[in-house]
This record gives C-alpha cells, sequence and structure tokens, in this order.
C-alpha cells in the first residue's frame, strides 16, 4: 500500500474523520491545474486530468472516465486503490457509492474550495442525511504532502490591445452592463481564463494555459482583484489602474464582508467556499458567466490575428508531415517523440510563440488508438514505413492559439484503416460546411460530423469540439459541439458569429489504430441566408489523400474535400520550400 | 371591454386582489384541457390552446406564441386585453412583466391546483420578493362564471390487455421497481395519460385524449386511485380490484396527511397544490416520471397492434387522397370541410375507432401557412385545380393511435413549392432513415430531418417530432425530436427501441402556402450494427410524386422514396377498389 495513504490515513484518524474525498482540481475549478494542486497524484499515484479519489478508514477508491482506464489500471496497481470506472454498467457513481457505504457514525471530509457550488452543496446534503456530522474547512493533503510544491506565483505581462482588440475599461463597462440586466449588482469570478480575458492580462500558472491565480469581484462602482502580490509586474501594475488590489488570500473575508448584494456567479464553476461566503449575507443568482459568454464571441481584431497566426502554424505542420512521411519512407526509424522535436522547435521560433497550448501528441498506429497517449522518450513507439500516425498539436501565440490534428499515412492501410479515415475526414467537412440558423446549438451541429460513420455502424466516444481561446486556454467554455447535452444546461447556448470552437471527429480501434482529423472553425454570418451561419476553417494544413476512400464520399463531400486542399496548397504553399511544395502541390492534388 | 373581466374585476376587489393570473390549464397540467377548465377562454374570449391571462386593476394581458398571434389579434378585439407576442423582441415575458410592475402596495393571485409545481415555486418566490402578500387559494374566475359547464364524468372502460400487451399488475409492480431504484418509497402521479395507462382504464373526459379525471398514488403495499366515483362502471371495478379508490375531491387531504416518506414526482408535471401538500411532512425527489418513461417505451402487442391500426388507417387515408385529387380535377368546388367529412367518416366506421386523436386539420393554399388551422363551415375555402393542399388527420383505435399528415398537389404549382415540398419530403425521409447509436437524443435527430433545408436558407419553426401514445394523448411526453432543449433538462432522453415518434418537418410561407408531411416512426434495433438502433415507418400512406423536384434529391434520398412508395403500394394496394388501386400503382411510380 502506498505510504501515501498511510499517512493520510493517519491525519484522518486525528481530525476523527472515516472517509476523505479529493477531487482533481484547484479553488478555480480549472480543467488542468498547477503542480501545487496535483494532490490526488501525489497521494494515489495516478496521473490523469479528471478523477476523484476517496480514502476510508480500510480501503481507497478512484473513480475516472473511460479515457484513462488502461493508465489508471497500470497506475494503481499495488497502490491498495479500486480503480471505479465510470460509466461502467454496475459501477456506482460517486454519490450512491457514499450513500451505500456511509452511514451515522461516519464523519467524511473534503476541503471545500476544491469543489464547485453546485458540487459541494451536493455533497453535503448527502452528509447531512446519512451521517452524524462531516467537515469541510480541512486541507489534510497538506499535512502529509512534505516537498508539496510551492504555489505558482508566475510574473503577470499584459497582453496588448493590438492583439486583444478591446480596452480591459472597455470589457468591464459590458460586463456591468450585463450585470445590470441579469438583475444583479454584483458579478464573481473566479474562473482564471476570464479574468485574463477581463484585464488583457496573463500568467503562466498553470502549464500551457497562460493565466494566473486569481478572483475578480464586479461592482457598480469597483473593481476588485485578488491576486498574489509577488506576481505583479510594472506593466501590469499601470495596465490595473483604476482596479482595487487585494491579496491572494483575502477572497473569502471580503466577500464575507459583503452584504445585501445581489451577486451574480456561475454555481458550476465558483468554488463550494466562496458561494458560502458570498450567501451568508446577500442574494446569489447562478448564471453563466457574462465574462464567459463574451470572451467566446471573438471580436474582429481577434479574427483578424487568429487568422494570421494559423497560417504560420499551418506551415510549421505542413513542413513537419512532409519530413515525416519522408522519414518513414527513407526508413529512418525515428521515434514518437524524436520526430516531434522539430515541430515544437518550429513553433518555439515563431517571433509571437509563448508556449505550447497542450503536450504535443505524436502517436503512431496502436497508441494512436488511446485519447489521451503522450510519447515518453523510453518507451515512444518507432515509426515505420506502413500504418497510421497521428500528431494533435498547437501553441499559444501572441495573435492567437492553435490546435489542430492530422492522421497520415506512412506506408500500406488496411481496408478498415481507410474506410474509418475516410469517414472521420468526412465527418470534419460536414460540420464545417453546416449551415444553420441562428438558434442552433451544439448538440444539433454535432450530428453533421457522425451521420457518415452512423451509417457504417461506427462511432467515437469524445466531443466532436471545444471552445478555443486567443491566447487563453484551449479548451474553453461554454461552446461546444457534443452529442450529450452538458451536466449544466445552461452551458448549451446557441452558435453565433464569431465563435471559434474545434471540429474534431476521430475513430478509435483499440490495439489497433486510432484516427483524428481536427480543424478550428470560426463560425460567421452565412453569405447568401439572412439569419443563417456557417463555420470557416482557421487551420490551414494538408489532409492526407493516401488513405482516402473515394467511392464512401459523397460529390458534395469530394467538392469540399478538394476545395479545402485547395485553399491549403494557395495559403502555405508560397511559404515552402520548393521541394515541401513540390509535396504540397502532390499532398493536395484534387481526387 | 368584456363583461367577463368587468365580473372577475368586482371579485378580485372583494378579495382584495390587484392582479389575477389564469393559465390554460386543469389541475392535471394536460395539454388540451375540458370546458370545465376553459376559463381563460370564458374570460377573455381566445379559443387557443396556450397562453395565459393576467388582469389587473385596470388593464389586462394575454401571453400566447406565434402560432396563435392571427387568431388572438381577431379574437381579443375590442376585449380590454393586450396581446403579448411570446418570442417577439421587446415583449416580456410574464414573470419579467411582473417584476416590472408590481409593488408592495400589490396582492397577486393565482390558483393553486392549475400550475405546476415549478411555475408556482417560481410565481411565489417572485411575489414574495416584490410584493407585500398574496394569494393562491382562490378560484375566482369559478364565481362569476355563472353557467360553467360541470366536470366532464365520462364512464371509465377497461383496455383489454390483448391490447395493451400488459396487466396492470405487472405495470404497477414494475413501477414500484423503479421507486426503490430512485431512493424513494412513494410516487405520486396526476397525469391523466400515465394513469390511464398504469390500470389499463380509459375515459374521454378531455376530447380526442381518452383518459379520465384522476390521481394515483403508489407506494410498497398499496396503490390508491383517485377518481370521481360516479365514473366508475362495473367492468373498470372488476378491473381495480387490489387498487384503493378513493374520491377525486380527497386528493389534498390524503397527500396531506402522508408522513415520512420519500416521494417521487415530476415537478414540472405535479401541480403546485399537490406539491405544497406533499411537501410538508415528507421528502420529495423531482424526478421523470417512471410511468412516462415506461409507457412511451412500446411492448411487443402494442407494436403489433399499432401496426395494424396504421394498415387500416392508411387505406383510409389514401382512399381520401384519391377523392379530393379527383374531385378537384373535376372542378367540384368541395370545401376544405366537405371535403374532410367523408375521411371523418371512414375513421368512424373501423370496428375498433374510438374517437379522432385530433380534430381534423384540413387546409388549402395560404391556409396551411396556419399552423393550428381548423376549418369552419362557414369561413373554409374551396379546393380548386392548383396549389398545394395539407390534411393533418389520426384517429384514436383500440388498437393505436394514429397521427398523420400530408402535402398533395390538386393542380399546378410554383417552383417555389416545388422546391420546399420536396425539402419536406426529404427532411421526413432522412430522419427515417437515421442511424445512430444508443444515447441519441431528439436534438440529435432533429438535424436530419432540418439539414437539407438549412442548405437552401429554409426551416420551420415548431418541433419535428412529439411522443405518441397507444390509444392515449397523441402528444405524449416525454420523448420528441426538437431543436431545442426542453424546458426541463429531464425530459430530454435518449431513444431506445420501441419508442413511437411523429416525423413531421414542414414549410411555412404566411399568406401563401404550407406544407408538412408526417409519418408516425417506430425506433428499433439496427439490423446490422450492434448498440445502434434506426426508425421503420409505421405509417403507410403515399406521397404525391408531383410537386416533387428530383433534381434536389440525392440518390439515396430517391432511393429511400421509392422504396417508401414500393411499401406503400404493396401494403396498401390489395385494400383498394380497382380503382383506386389503378391510381395507387400511378401515384407510387418510382421517379
Amino acid at each position: 500500500m502506498r505510504q501515501e495513504l498511510a499517512a493520510l490515513r493517519s491525519a484522518m484518524k486525528e481530525e476523527g474523520i472515516t472517509a476523505w474525498i479529493s477531487p482533481c482540481s484547484d479553488a478555480h475549478g480549472s480543467e488542468y491545474i498547477g503542480e501545487h494542486d496535483q494532490c490526488v497524484r501525489f497521494l494515489s499515484g495516478f496521473t490523469g486530468d479528471s478523477c476523484t479519489l476517496l480514502v476510508m478508514e480500510e480501503e481507497a477508491y478512484l473513480w475516472t472516465d473511460g479515457r484513462y482506464f488502461e493508465q489508471a489500471e497500470k497506475e494503481l496497481e499495488g497502490s491498495g486503490i479500486t480503480l471505479m470506472k465510470m460509466g461502467v454498467k454496475g459501477v456506482p457513481s460517486l454519490s450512491l457509492f457514499l450513500r451505500q457505504n456511509l452511514d451515522r457514525e461516519d464523519v467524511p471530509a473534503f476541503f471545500a474550495p476544491l469543489f464547485g457550488a453546485g458540487q459541494g452543496r451536493e455533497l453535503t446534503e448527502l452528509f447531512e442525511s446519512v451521517c452524524g456530522s462531516y467537515r469541510t474547512d480541512l486541507d489534510l493533503p497538506d499535512r502529509v504532502w512534505k516537498d508539496r510544491p510551492a504555489r505558482s506565483c508566475s510574473r503577470l505581462w499584459v497582453h496588448p490591445e493590438k492583439y486583444a482588440g478591446e480596452s480591459a475599461d472597455r470589457k468591464i463597462s459590458r460586463l456591468r452592463e450585463a450585470v445590470r440586466k441579469a438583475g444583479c449588482t454584483c458579478f464573481f469570478t473566479g474562473a482564471l481564463d476570464e479574468v485574463a480575458w477581463i484585464l488583457n492580462l496573463r500568467g503562466s500558472d498553470i502549464a500551457c494555459n497562460p493565466v494566473f491565480l486569481s478572483w475578480l469581484l464586479l461592482k457598480e462602482d469597483s473593481c476588485v482583484l485578488f491576486l498574489q502580490r509577488e506576481a505583479l509586474t510594472e506593466g501590469a501594475a499601470e495596465a490595473l489602474k483604476g482596479v482595487e488590489i487585494r491579496d491572494y488570500d483575502e477572497v473569502l473575508p471580503v466577500l464575507r464582508a459583503l452584504e445585501g448584494e445581489k451577486v451574480l456567479m456561475d454555481l458550476t464553476a465558483v468554488s463550494f467556499s466562496c458561494w458560502n461566503a458570498v450567501r451568508e449575507k446577500n442574494r446569489v443568482k447562478d448564471g453563466l458567466s457574462p465574462a464567459a459568454r463574451m470572451k467566446c464571441v471573438k471580436n474582429e481584431t481577434e479574427i483578424r490575428c487568429m487568422k494570421k497566426s494559423h497560417l504560420r502554424d499551418g506551415v510549421y505542420l505542413t513542413k513537419y508531415l512532409f519530413r515525416v512521411k519522408k522519414a518513414a519512407a527513407a526508413g529512418r526509424n525515428v521515434t514518437e517523440t524524436e520526430a516531434v522535436e522539430v515541430l515544437d522547435r518550429m513553433r518555439a521560433g515563431d517571433p509571437e510563440y509563448v508556449s505550447l497550448s497542450f503536450p504535443t501528441i505524436s502517436a503512431y498506429g496502436a497508441n494512436a488508438a488511446m485519447a489521451h497517449y503522450m510519447p515518453r522518450p523510453e518507451t515512444a513507439a518507432v515509426l515505420r514505413r506502413k500504418g497510421l500516425y497521428l500528431v494533435d498539436s498547437g501553441a499559444q501565440y501572441m495573435d492567437g492559439t492553435t490546435d489542430v490534428t492530422r492522421t497520415i499515412a506512412l506506408g500500406p492501410v488496411t481496408r478498415r484503416e481507410k474506410r474509418d479515415y475516410t469517414l472521420t475526414v468526412i465527418g470534419m467537412l460536414r460540420l464545417m460546411h453546416a449551415v444553420f440558423p441562428a438558434g442552433t446549438r451544439g448538440m444539433n451541429l454535432d450530428t453533421f460530423a457522425r451521420q457518415a460513420m452512423w451509417e457504417e455502424g461506427v462511432d467515437f466516444n469524445h466531443g466532436t469540439g471545444h471552445g478555443v481561446g486567443f491566447l487563453n486556454n484551449v479548451h474553453e467554455m461554454p461552446v461546444s459541439v457534443r452529442m450529450r447535452p452538458s451536466a449544466d444546461p445552461k452551458r448549451d447556448i446557441p452558435f453565433e458569429p464569431g465563435m471559434v470552437t474545434s471540429d474534431e471527429p476521430g475513430v478509435y480501434v483499440p490495439g489497433k489504430y486510432g484516427i483524428r482529423t481536427e480543424n478550428l472553425i470560426l463560425c460567421t454570418e452565412h453569405p447568401k441566408y439572412e439569419g443563417f451561419c456557417t463555420f470557416v476553417p482557421l487551420t490551414l494544413v494538408p489532409l492526407d489523400p493516401e488513405p482516402l476512400d473515394r467511392t464512401l464520399m459523397s460529390e458534395q463531400d469530394i467538392r469540399w474535400y478538394n476545395a479545402y486542399q485547395d485553399l491549403v496548397r494557395k495559403k502555405i504553399g508560397p511559404k515552402l520550400t520548393e521541394e515541401e511544395r513540390d509535396w504540397l502541390n502532390y499532398e493536395t492534388r484534387e481526387i
């Protein structure tokens, strides 16, 4: 059994706690979290990004979803922790499990800042009905985690208006208007990408997400920013004139001191502790954050910039695909990790480069069937002259964020691989060319990407598209293209011009191969039909025609395919060497 | 100003009430209601099925939706009531209007049994925050409605198991299991179609809906039915052995006497008064009714029966379409109402006929553009030898419920009419042939019916499909095919084999024409792909090839079209006269 678990159990005993719950989360509800917040990783050894750990007196359990089953099984071996496979028949959810296994004698506990208000309320209601007492004020892992990394405190920097396209002042006044319209006097958010967007500031407290630890409290006559004072730079301080700065750790006392306000906040995003602090003496209105709603609609400057950064990024990836194909054809036996170094290096050389937007996924053959495969040098596969290779990558630039996936043939592929590759390309093209009226949501649009697959009895088990930030989180709430409704219905908002999402269908056959093609697409007004929208592609990278089975495509699919390849050739071709250009011309030939 | 309004205002004054709200509803949340419950119609003169009336001291307002704007404008003329067009920009919702127009001095009121629990809670919370006091215990319209029709008390009759396919006992024991699984001790429903389904009983308290006024309270060891004792027949009493019968008006006292139970009920469907009665001494779990969930999945007997009734119904409608075409071609100048008498008569002659499933819509030319057009003899249009004619009709048979729409050409049609007719047919065919995995919801499926229209910048402003009861409400909750999420997210459940819905896209051009084609379709397991579903048509009535523009159809659309027409010809042809059959053969020719 893991020592760390034993240490936690001692701490539990000292406090009289019989069940401890740790989520994989931070105080801001972030999807990706800093090293300081990796308590579940410390306690359990599991390195996935999405899970909840329950430690009881004798047993321990970890819930995670299908993306991580294989990884969790390996990493939890010998840990004394039982894996609970979410969504698998017969496996109870955490709350059902708690209801069945806790009784009056139990004293369960979790740390209030790490749970969303909605979740925290659900858990405490459950505890109240089942147990005698419970605690939410202890950070138990902190007591036993001796070499816990310090909380990150990266230095702030300004994202200039020439990229952002709107001043912080203007954003704040638009926010105030939205708060008034919602019948509220006050708006509170702890979502790091929202604060970064509102203030045109960036940091690097979370890898690949250019954000900084902070909260923001906006009233009619004041704007209070809570941050780590050491993070403040001269430039940031200058940009923050007119904004009241309070210490990061003052947020709860300040919220508790609020009185008689009607506070707009998103109870899915705001932490249980912040919600508790506010609701004592104020009315709370649960609503989608107006900052989230505004941020996901890109302004003209952002759109112009994004087109530029995507063009440069497309050149890097096109060059890379050419190299990989060439190396494989030459039998050079490079590994997944070796191959991709070139790509990361090209991006890092860009004058506007900030960081990767997520660690590059470079996956050959069966490895690509694992949706979250991340190659490591010691175990990376060698790229051979056959089968499919998948690369999912992107970067944060001052002028935009990219995220693109291509799957290419390195040699002969099977009939099955051809079919699934073609269905994936068809799906991406059909969504990208969807024409739809105002009011259409992600669940309506998702069908465009899947229907060709469904006709062949094929499907994939992840969302089709996520919102994308502008030099911000590459996964941006709330807009998405997905088959299922959001757990929080208020996030399922209609598409409108200016929204940027990914378009990334795929097919995964465990042990054999994985396919995904991903463009970022921009929602625009339809050029002809009033009240209708469509998309234009931001991503400009060739699709590989080799694994394509033309007989599965409709005439329209073929027209769309050829038009996209043509666009890529015209835009990217002029930026390449002659050798690369010759290859691109061939790669983008009409089918 | 209407006398009835003046009388209501006097009654308001007597009670010190300054604002009265009447919904178009009954104590069971029914979509269609009996004459006794038509208070809004009595007070306002408006005869639509969906509206809310607000009467204040000086002004009065009626909210209704787009389907009824034209009708409401006419009917409210001179009534002293302002029409509030729901969904039109700048028109506040009822709750926003109340928030803006009520103050501390006001005493608003509504009658608690007529509002759903969710709505009632919302309104009373609003009143609490804005006004000094409010009332929910008065039935004011009753005081002023002198010749109010008595509450309907139709006689109960048994729906035999040879049609229903499952005994009431068996349904009750499945319900008990579902209640236990939900962690509850008790289930309460007032939805009339649920009670009718559970007990295999029917009545006729609401026109076209074969249900009876009732409530049902189910516990582990008892099943209590509240009904009007005079409705009880010998047959029904025999069928109800083992069920405890209480008087219809005892429901509130019995609910108030419940104690310490955990009660499962659907707060969208259950009335505000019932919810208040229960929640005092019990815990309430808001959940989709397990009866609704079970009822919408038809069993093998029901499916076999439905196929039979749809075949007979298809014969009647095919004969009718032949007659209408012939009459128009001969220049016989029949009106919309005259024409349809034949159809209603054929159905009424069926040995299993119970009633129409809704009043037949027979609409020629521009009349069909009004989604809820109901012809009256004095104003009915004459069918001429040109343009399009729409008939939307169906019946309740002992062995199933039908609902089918066809639009046919009576002579030359415009290019625009052809295009829109073709897009409508394509939409219906594509949804009917959709292949989709388990977990797919109506919002995903809706896209199949609309995407061909969207590509041409065309859309329609109603749902694509509604659930259909089995000798029960023709609009059955919760399953539906629609573009927008339900107001109550728990109603958006995935499709599964056995569910029956309509498939009815349309195109409406006000002042010109209206097109709709509607089949009922049955969800089935896909014959080849495990875990996938598709639909089969229940409705068997030919589509008119005359207004079809083949050039807009894909090869697959044409294959699907021909296969459906072929099926209709083979199934319906043998039941026709020779003259009719010759016509059907021509009507279903390959295109």
